[in-house]
């Protein structure tokens, strides 16, 4: 279940999502799956489309009055732009003899490597698909795996850590800095809800002041600025994922789909890299047992994934996102007909878009726990597979 | 083609992997197998098991006369100590009274996880799979995969660049610092070859020094020790992987595999991290074309990789590994039966395994690619499968 | 490649379906995609929402000026009839009072079952999906695969060789019967296309009025109609599928494709049923040689698949067709909220669909065959397709 | 679950099964795995080499002190007749210069296609992977399954129900004739265990007498025998399978399971062909309603499935298989090297194995419900998908 296929290329007619199977009875609101896509287009930073775009998903099956039915669930998001490029990019019309085409690859992106192993020689035709745009897509599919999720408590939550060289606190230093301050459930909530309304998606107010300036300042420079997101899973139950084979480890389905999000070049869970630095004695997560909470952690170095399960606690991921690699200032290139010495194509494009990714990672996140929840429990419907959830976590607390 | 599923806990009878298809006539040594699972038992900081080991891969299908037919490869290796597990691991008799249940869970393990997901009570039903002794199945197939990429002159090579909280440098460090030193595939081989006679697999004999101190020291505390190893690959071509749709992302492959190799906990491509914090002007590896050598780069942050593909560079990884969480120092646990306090549980076990773990990470990245390569180049036999390749090397050189 | 999802409830608002992937560089004209729709659309026996319809593929992506570039194709066929149906239907709005649910499941139908597995109170929330008419957008797919086909000289025809009790001959029959009538290539392309001006879709126009009358002496009686068709492929290579392994088998993916229509009921190759019956040294089709024709057969009883591969041969698969489950004279029910015996629901249908399931038999045959042909040949553009098409031709003639 | 991969040439060194994964704490017993092995070494027209095999599985991995662990279960069974095939299929050894190469390919099997395909000069490079001694493999591969079926009540049967041109009574027929015979489960347990006791795994003796002496006949004559099985399934809950696209249909799923199975070339499901001769008013199984029951039937024509689920009743399928193509009265060949006139090899072989080929068909059919089962319950624990279903079937009662 959730398994989707996205198409769209980026300036075409409308982008499509198409989840093949999910379970029958699950509310849906496709406002719901509109304020992921706001969400998508914010942040400081983005470039003008974003203003034009105000995306909408347009559902073309798969419920039946605001309910699934089990079927496959198509969605479509309109280009609001498309008037502008319906004769570049036409998918049923003979080319015109006044679409030129671009032959000047941008380092840092698919251009070339994408020209050269589909023998394309129009660059339009490789960036299309490649760009970031496709991410709509994936958000969309996001919204209603996060709505199966919440049937289940499970919230997946994000913020940014890095902003081009400046770095705020990770939700374990926020964390260690003031235990008492995220006890609950509300207030981790409202943590992260509060960053919806701030510029950067990161929170703290100070650093954002600066990250602000940076960017300003390398924009000034024709320059772009990448950086550093965390995601965060609360609600998750033990045993997502397995141990028993590569592919089946949750951590290896979530580095997947995470690494396939344009301009990710680098994922982490948990402590990660820094937790490769401690003795073993610091780097693990010891076990505790009460009535109350069960087997629980005193720490989560874990990062909430053990053996290829998840563990109970809190799913922590970090991403790195490399700078957007379309710059005003655009680097040098050689054109791909002449072979001669260019500058790279210079796309309409944002300056800087961590706090757009890390919304898409949410999204992300969420699909690859939908289908984990769904191979874990199995049942076709909510009613079903609600209730064995339910006899699972009763199992647990017997154990 | 290279599709594989492995099996076998860590102390049943045998090993088993199994590929599902390859192409024909592709000359297979199983010397070369071998080769690969000594170098996985080897590195400073191992246990007591490798010198048991010494792992051999027996062939039951899929090659005769030494050659690939094209059908399933199957492979088995044997638990030298078996005789000591018969009772303790039979597959196929009732369970003894004498044998004894482990019930106290390791912090950072699938112990605690897998029990409650499977419903286990004797944590070795879980633990002998989730064990790294599987990775040397994995190490088999990749070292069929690598013959296959011997043929495309493809190599995939590794080193330590972090052992505990020591770094050495890394490949780009290293060819920074002396850009003529690698200019040759020969002196490229050389170096890498070289490390198989170091205690650490890291090139920088004064770290490896300190290196193996801190490992001693660590030890002797009843700790462990993690780090930090890179993958490097030279000789593919542009275009493997695809841009089209996350899933086929070459990024998104090798970050599922190699983030499915037990205790990594990070992976990063390029300059990952760090070039997430870098401005877009300094972030990407400009365009340049001479007849010589075609497209190429003056630099490699991309790590071989843009937007999805291959592109030509060499592919440069890096993966960060959690100290082994089996300690002689147990840590803190809970008894799953009883729910009391406990130890953690201590099994026989490695102090540092990152440099066996690097060989695994190369068997795993050459099973990625060799699957990549397959899919790019169709073809069902060694004969036509170098004939599409070659084909295809020409219209890049006349694109 | 040609990896797909159909998407779509028969009166929602749109069919939707994606491919997701397929090579660059292959010219797609609508237009063919659209003359597939109407043949599907046709035949005796249909019902009124034929005349309704007149479906229309638009292309949402995947297509640039008229050819692939290798993305994601999405297509969407709009429901012509969706304003009727707004409320009953509406993906996006709650369900209004006046919407009566159906409880009294069709036997033969997904109805009960479906209603069962899912949890639904109303058997539309099933009926909606099991349609037949989720055969548009599996018929739009083979219209794409047939044009990447055409381009290797693969043509996929079908005629009907059966339609309620009434037989007519088949393939190998009226070959037997004029061995020189079908030599030429065109002389078979001319049968097959002629049959497109008639209304059963079956060649022996004397036999075709006889099934006529009985459709409609079955109709009268508030009946349905069933029957058998066969689709024959010609210009296929020697090799697509495999024998390593059984999920590679061309049968095996065939036989799964085809049995996934709706009222498909059996599938047989060749000889299939009849040649179970005949001695081994009459049902196998000796091998010859010459330097015209290379390795031939003088027979086709396997229906041109030997060991899992093609074998050069025709393709020969005949489909049994099961009556259409809803009937105008309804069949016993029981209704499933109250239990009490009704009889089923009288949805609109048609008397019978077997020409139209030719045709989806047609469209799906050749998406099997695309993707065969893609993982046989590999590459991502069609020059290079072709380049390795045509040097595996030329490997086998020097065989 | 219940994902596997089958390896092994047929005089290779042994066999190989790997099923990835299946449900923790099953019983599995290898005597009941050796007991399918060893029904499927018998029937009358076997060859000689059934004497020498025996077949016993041996478990590598997967199970401990006979119960599963949830891990991946491997199993090898060894070739008896290995010493005498060391130098001809040697894995690991050079071929020796006394090996002579097949070229004389059998019509009717793969030997010709395949060493097209693959490129190979001696055919037993194709056949020994081709041959049906693969079947023994999946047969111990569906002795698993049937054991996790077990679980649930769910009994997998077949018999013959024709040889050469000789037909005896379908399970159909068989109930029609005496309703009340088969009431019980018991009863038809032991119609269907009774079998095993017989010369053809046909319930009419009589006709057993004719079939032996067809095979009798067509032996001297160098022939060899096909015919048709019939598989039934019992105790299968509604809910199977889906409608909602067309590859999680439970008849596409059998169906391709089934083609793979060597030298079937036709299926059908309940009245298959038959019923598509039928009026609509006849083909169809009419709902009824009681307290005991449930929802329920007075027919089964559709074979227990309808819109691509399992509807409660029995699961009936009927495969045609061809005569075995390695005939004494060899066929007429060419030979691959040297392309002149020739006759077909003759390698050992039986002159009818349709009795063998009904307890793979069983084995096959047993596999794919073990995996629908699985997807559709869910759990990792038999004890948590046994509640699951439990939970299921209460809920269909309650519907």
């Amino acid at each position: 279940m959730f398994e989707y296929i996205t198409a769209g290329e980026s300036h075409g007619p409308r982008l499509t999502a198409v989840i093949k199977s999910l379970p029958a009875g699950l509310r849906v609101e496709v406002e719901k799956i509109n304020e992921q896509l706001y969400r998508r287009q914010q942040g400081y930073g983005r470039g003008g489309r974003m203003k034009i775009e105000s995306d909408q998903a347009i559902i073309n099956s798969g419920l039946r009055h605001k309910e699934s039915l089990g079927t496959p669930l198509s969605m479509t998001i309109e280009n609001r732009d498309w008037q502008n490029w319906i004769e570049a990019m036409a998918p049923d019309k003979e080319r015109g003899a006044e679409i030129e085409a671009l032959t000047n690859p941008r380092p840092g992106h698919a251009d070339l490597p994408g020209a050269l192993k589909y023998n394309h020689r129009d660059l339009r035709n490789v960036l299309e698909r490649a760009s970031a745009r496709e991410t709509a897509a994936r958000t969309a599919v996001g919204a209603v795996a996060r709505q199966f999720l919440e049937q289940f408590g499970v919230e997946v939550y994000s913020h940014v850590v890095q902003i081009g060289s400046l770095k705020s606190e990770t939700w374990t230093d926020l964390k260690a800095k003031d235990p008492e301050r995220f006890e609950s459930k509300e207030a981790v909530k409202e943590y992260f809800s509060s960053l919806d309304q701030t510029p950067l998606r990161c929170g703290d107010s100070i650093k954002t002041k600066a990250m602000k300036d940076l960017i300003d300042s390398w924009r000034e420079n024709g320059d772009s600025v990448g950086g550093v997101f965390e995601i965060v899973v609360t609600g998750l139950p033990v045993g997502l994922g397995s141990h028993v084979h590569w592919d089946l480890k949750l951590e290896s389905k979530l580095a997947a789909q995470l690494m396939g999000i344009q301009a990710i070049k680098g994922v982490e869970i948990g402590s990660g890299f820094k937790g490769a630095g401690l003795p073993g004695s610091k780097a693990h997560d010891e076990i505790f047992y009460d009535l109350k909470q069960g087997f629980h952690r005193s720490s989560n170095q874990a990062g909430g994934i053990e053996g290829g399960m998840s563990n109970g606690e809190e799913l922590i991921i970090r991403l790195a996102m490399k700078p957007i690699p379309t710059l005003a200032q655009a680097l040098h290139s050689a054109d791909i007909i002449s072979k001669k010495e260019t500058t790279a194509a210079k796309e309409r494009s944002d300056v800087c878009a961590v706090p757009a990714a890390s919304i898409v990672g949410e999204a992300v996140t969420a699909i690859v726990l939908a289908q984990s929840a769904a191979d874990k429990f199995g049942g076709d419907s909510m009613l079903e597979i609600k209730r064995n959830y339910k006899n699972y976590l009763e199992q647990l607390r017997k154990f």
